[in-house]
């Protein structure tokens, strides 16, 4: 992983937004207010939606559906759809496009999704993978928030550069980081496994959590328990495609947490109490280094 | 288990506080703020946090050990230490005290105490368990709050009655519910089973997923593991009582989440994704009727 920020002189002139919900209109709502000269544009299925996104000041324009029309000038599209549509969708960007399109995504998810657009030679020149960590479990773009991304990591995987891609690297950096984020780098794969720990297996943990519990035990719930499965009321599609799409690295997270449950069970089994709290100082020390 | 309320109109004149944590100072500070007219003492190892506690206006008074002299006017003494040293503090309290002295404890554990206890008949007449569901991960009077308690569950666990125990426990109920509790009353073992599930297994959880990030992968975890992983912070030694000292059950609860994660696991391995759904919607319903 390689850490950068760059603070771009100049942000974009035109923004296209393909899906406007929490995060789609996040993006719009940081663009407005630290780039007021950038046009966005929100593409989205509903129109009545897409109106009152507009009537909210999120966008200049919209359209039901990406055309070659908005893609003759220089833009980047931001494609901000569930990760089982997203590459069908740059590929198609791509096809109509000038070389002045910079297309990008915000899936959490990247192989699948980085491996089908390099497939095609046009869209694996204009595209670069991305995933900015930051999100909800409310959607929709009346939550979005324009400092949804402040500070947060955003993940950039770019292809094996060909020669003379460095300035759709440095620009696609000064898009993310135009908006608040500061930008990594690293391989789709990289990328894959490293969020099947950290987002992936927590949401199947808050989920296994919540489901032993079940409903009859809630009331004896408290403020520890909300915290740890808050996650869990996520969508069950979006997360579906999540998980299917990072199938062999949220398997291998899985493995690990049973592996560890496993070495607590153990310890409880054998009364071996010095292991358990070996076990619990470890991840102590580790989620206390976060901060809270 | 029986929910009840109960609005004592006239609270305690004297509480004994045998521990000033986060816990037992929580209990101090709702006392001053709801019953300005009730004496509290404060019972501690460290004479100069006891010194501090009073002058952060906790206290009226302290001392380093309970002594005869205390207990001989109506009290209610809640012994607020770590699990495993709940039982011989109830036992050595009820040793010294007059027959209107009634002993509580903030025990989030419940059937080895009050096994203990009740190996002693005078112990066994005069303690009434308690666990009131609150806490933070951060300890120490310090972070003591007056409304830590406001609408949160206390559990309280009387022993099978013997005839003439009822005004035991309608002075209990009135004691947490006048610090703000919701009282439900239930067996110790029908406590320990659901807390293993409620509280316990989310700290073992937590510790897993913190545990599997580690160190290294941190600067890639968003709000969603900050919320999930909070409770891992907490005081390993403490911890490890707890779950030592809920052992049986604890076991049983690790086994059902090492069991869903399994499905989960199986249903990847499967590519059953309808499978995976299910088991999403199945948390998000029960989380979502829990609210935010």
């Amino acid at each position: 992983m390689t850490a950068m920020t760059q603070v771009s002189e100049q942000f974009e002139d035109s923004v296209i937004i393909v899906g406007v919900g929490l995060i789609g209109g996040s993006i719009a709502a940081a663009i407005r207010k630290r780039h007021p000269g950038c046009r966005v544009t929100g593409v989205g299925r509903s129109e009545q939606r897409l109106a009152a996104a507009q009537e909210a000041g999120l966008l200049d324009d919209w359209a039901t559906a990406v055309t070659a029309d908005m893609l003759q000038r220089p833009s980047v599209v931001v494609v901000c759809l569930p990760v089982n549509m997203i590459a069908a969708q740059v590929c198609e960007v791509a096809s109509m496009a000038t070389e002045d399109v910079l297309i990008t995504d915000a899936g959490s998810v990247k192989t699948g999704i980085c491996d089908q657009v390099t497939m095609d030679q046009k869209s694996a020149r204009l595209f670069v993978g991305a995933h900015p960590i930051a999100g909800g479990e409310t959607g929709g773009f009346e939550n979005a928030e324009a400092d949804l991304f402040h500070n947060r990591v955003c993940v950039i995987t770019p292809p094996q550069q060909p020669e003379g891609d460095d300035h759709r690297i440095a620009r696609i950096i000064g898009f993310w980081s135009g908006i608040g984020c500061t930008v990594a780098q690293m391989t789709p794969r990289e990328h894959d496994r490293i969020l099947a720990l950290t987002s992936h297996l927590p949401h199947v943990m808050a989920a296994v959590m919540t489901s032993v519990v079940g409903p009859e035990n809630l009331p004896l719930t408290g403020s520890g328990f909300r915290d740890a499965t808050r996650i869990a009321a996520g969508s069950p599609t979006l997360w579906k495609e999540i998980l299917a799409g990072n199938r062999e690295q949220v398997i291998a997270a899985v493995q690990s947490a049973e592996q560890t449950l496993a070495d607590f069970r153990i310890a409880l089994i054998q009364r071996d109490d010095s292991r358990i709290e070996a076990l619990l100082s470890k991840a102590s020390a580790c989620r206390t280094s976060l901060g809270s």
